[in-house]
């Protein structure tokens, strides 16, 4: 491991703009070398303080944390946002030896900057490799960065081949060698999304950059560009020069744009170019609304709240419009072989998820989810990795159902779900109802976890918005890995009980997903370092701390050897304790 | 159904804290009036907007919803804290003719106000007139109450049938004349608990007050008053004389005040004095950790956290101190009297649950649980209503694991969780993951939550944490009625539902949990009322707002005729549509 120092720097965009990129408290950042020494792996240390009993200190070992934040908590690297990040993937991209420089799109914004391709016949994909049994620096990678918390379970080669499979991806263009590798799986840490993008009324370029740096900063896996503004194209150029973590797009978005806005205007060749404009961007996973069929549409017309995917509304009144079959769905097979020729995900839309929970789970939703698998299939054909995107609005009784049929259909395609949101009236507050049915349907299999903020249903997310979805659905993430039992998933909380019980505050803080909150709520004083720091709180004052009696009760058992005596007392007390039955 | 007008008004306590007490936006207090006029119970009626399709209007109907907020959200009752809520049980109570004056209990406090108690002989319990087939006027309240939306399902017969089998409780002590009773059992609406109460360390009567007020507001069913600090007796004295809903204590905390804050010192005697004291001062249910035993408490000395319940730990350090058995197990029969002499229902502790997810659903946790289902048993016998606390802390896999033994152990008797809060590691957000846990356990069976505040584990909760401490659990409280199939908790959904799918920003806030933060984070701009409003916001923009768009797409469809051209579009073309499976 290499190490470094722990002097917070700064990082400003152009137009002023500020960044928090501090590392964290009592953190620093760490690599975890592989096989080779370009391949390192970033994580974060949690220092804690000694645990003091009878006067002498017992070390509490550090704690190492999965760390989706990139060179911006790395106090030794200088981001220049206009420069873009760190290319650590360039050369394993160049020496696998399928990639050219692609003549590239033309479009009004084209950059210096060499855009790559798969030579002819090639497929650059992760999935392609992993199949020949090629275990690609990436997949070491991801492999390292999953098992740093002690297990010795997830091992490169079980990374590939649960991505030759299909039952996990590594979403990795060959045109983003800024990309921190990561692994989207339901064998694997559960991840998390956040979506940001400017629409046409809000927003500008450096906000939408700053926003996507302090998404990963708390924790998001993926980042979403999902504008559909002005500046679409500089916009994503911007987001993913500087993004440590894969980037999706709903290409739709843009191609509408291009064709002024008018859904029955679409064509396959303005989409087709937009694909590709995008492709050499180095967007690593593209949504893509293929499953909404013509016959489809009408199993919505009796719905609540009709179609509420704009991707999905927008296919729908082209397939309408023209009465004629999904373009996204007829062009399936040339699409695979854009995302071949660049490594994209495909990260199939649900165009038909119910709207609100009396729409969840009906005719339409589940006809698009069986598509979803067919097309599945077929992409695995052209060796395109693949996830299946998911609701959205469904009851808790019912979240269950979705996962099933989606390992069923979709060959086990790793399931990328919006929320669920198990009740429509918690407008303002749709992170923590949207987190409820995150933790379950993670538990029960999802493998990623679209975040929802506070703002859904009523704007765009701004900075607090996105720190609220991203903590909220880490949460709902980590619950799940918890409960999935996850091999190291539980170090973290077992050291936050342990420092809870021996009041060791500060590390409390540094422990929890958002140490700035949990210090700004605290009630009580914290000693310098070195002391003990208070042993209560003022939830329950010195009297009333159940930390502290428990505390003693333990002492009490330890020093009089209690557990014996109890033993003894239960032999003699029988009647005492038979309980009626 | 009486009317009242919809002029805010303002209440304010002695010392200047004030109470926000305004109607909810667009919502009027209501009155169902039972088969006696004394029965009123409340609810709220959210007007709705009309959709404007093609020129013309069509109304909406209200939506009614259950209302926790008492009297202070009626224009037509000036509340004045310092005399307290209309007593409107007392006529009700008076009238069964088994209570008397209580010569009282000397403290120092006493205020003029006359205490009742049952006559000797008699036990004042709403489990003794179920049991002997009599609808009290509190039943018949419940019944309507739980029933308002819609359906017919809930009689009153159908409550006296769920309190007589014990699967149900209405804490109603005959000394709390102003409550507005209300029901616990799983086969009636999820409820939620707020904790509050000043320790020795923070806040006063008043802010006290001033949060239940809150709590009731934004919806909590019952209160707990968990003081520990000065002024113990005054602070439950001015909670309950202004409390609508329920209020809950643990006893143990002011019988330890009284010996000086020294758990060796308590006594039995200084207990049931204290338990007599508050249940002459209206306590509507008392949880005892009587199912501490002195054997179980070695099995806590393994633990990462000991034990974390403040009761508990106070009667693990009394066992161990005397090495004898929990006097509140061995003097349960005197509590029982005490309960059934003024109705106090049992909150039966969980002293011993875990307090990490490591701990969680171990051995002391499930040999108390066992223990609780044993006292049940017996108070059953005694004629006093019972449910039983549970965790806690416990990750999501192993939550109905808790729920299929209370069922089983303490035979149906109403459970009672604190969350579970399925994560160590979000401090600062625990109501959050404590709402995961919270809305699981109440989908397999829990009937109320305890809230979690954003200052769990940190400190005292403030307004703002209490606000969204309540909200965090209505919502999975929420979530968990229209997963049970409630009847009628769909129909605020589907009217959200509708609400949004015709763009009426105004009547989305007013159906919304809490409308105020709604709007304002709403982004767009709402026309003044009687217009339609914006058809589309910001998020999105106007051309792609899916709503927007999906309103269109079914439009067309339904002038087209669109779903039978499409059958026969799809006779057609069997071959593109086929599946390869």
């Amino acid at each position: 491991m290499s190490e470094s120092s722990a002097t917070p720097t700064g990082v400003h965009t152009a137009d002023g703009v500020s960044i928090s990129s501090a590392p964290f408290p009592n953190s620093r950042k760490l690599y975890v070398v592989g096989s080779d020494p370009s391949v390192r792996v970033p994580l974060r240390e949690i220092r804690q303080a000694a645990t003091i009993e009878d006067g002498s200190q017992k070390a509490n070992p550090p704690v190492t944390v999965y760390d989706t934040s990139g060179a911006y908590t790395d106090p030794e690297v200088e981001v220049d946002l206009s420069k873009g990040l760190p290319l650590i993937r360039l050369n394993w991209i160049l020496e696998r030896g399928d990639v050219e420089a692609s003549p590239g799109v033309q479009t009004s914004n084209a950059t210096e900057r060499k855009r790559l391709r798969a030579r002819p016949g090639c497929r650059a994909t992760q999935m392609h490799y992993a199949r020949r049994g090629v275990v690609t620096p990436e997949m070491e990678f991801v492999a390292i960065r999953e098992n740093m918390q002690l297990t010795e379970t997830v091992t490169p080669e079980f990374v590939r081949d649960e991505v030759a499979r299909g039952r996990a991806i590594i979403p990795a263009n060959i045109n983003h060698p800024e990309l921190e590798p990561m692994i989207i799986g339901r064998n694997f840490l559960v991840k998390i999304n956040a979506n940001l993008g400017n629409s046409a009324v809000s927003s500008s370029i450096e906000q939408e950059v700053a926003k996507m740096v302090w998404a990963v900063r708390w924790g998001a896996d993926t980042v979403m560009d999902l504008s559909t503004g002005e500046s679409i194209h500089e916009t994503r150029e911007a987001i993913v020069r500087n993004a440590p973590v894969p980037i999706g797009t709903v290409p739709i978005y843009q191609a509408l744009e291009k064709v002024g806005g008018n859904p029955e205007d679409l064509t396959w060749e303005t989409y087709r170019d937009t694909l590709v404009e995008q492709a050499e961007q180095g967007v690593d996973y593209f949504t893509i609304h293929a499953g909404v069929l013509l016959r489809f549409i009408p199993m919505t017309v009796e719905r609540l709240a009709g179609i509420v995917s704009r991707g999905g509304a927008i296919m729908a009144r082209w397939c309408l419009a023209h009465h004629k079959e999904n373009f996204l769905y007829t062009h399936w097979d040339d699409i695979c072989e854009i995302m071949a020729a660049y490594d994209i995900a495909f990260s199939i839309g649900d165009g038909l998820r119910g709207g609100c929970v009396a729409d969840g789970n009906d005719e339409a939703q589940f006809a698009e989810l069986e598509v979803q698998g067919e097309l599945t299939r077929r992409a695995w054909e052209h060796d395109v990795q693949v996830m299946n995107e998911g609701p959205g609005h469904v009851p808790i009784h019912r979240i269950k159902e979705n996962v099933d049929k989606q390992l069923e259909w979709c060959a086990e395609a790793p399931f990328y779900t919006l929320g669920p949101i198990p009740t429509d009236i918690a407008a303002g507050y749709d992170h923590i109802a949207s987190s409820i049915g995150a933790a379950m349907i993670a538990w029960y299999g999802a493998a990623m976890l679209c975040y929802v903020t506070p703002k859904e249903h009523l704007g765009l997310p701004d900075m607090d918005a996105v720190k609220e979805g991203v903590i909220a659905h880490k949460i709902a993430a980590h619950a799940a890995d918890l409960a999935k039992g996850h091999p190291g998933a539980q170090v973290r909380d077992n050291a936050m009980a342990k420092a809870r019980f021996e009041f060791r505050w500060e590390d409390q803080f540094s422990l929890a997903f958002d140490p700035d909150k949990a210090r700004a709520l605290f009630d009580g004083q914290i000693r310098t370092e070195g002391e003990t720091g208070a042993h209560f709180c003022s939830m329950c004052g010195p009297k009333f701390c159940a930390m502290e009696l428990g505390r003693h009760v333990r002492a009490e058992i330890r020093e009089k050897g209690m557990a014996e005596r109890a033993e003894a007392f239960r032999a003699q007390g029988g009647r005492i304790y038979r309980r009626n039955t």
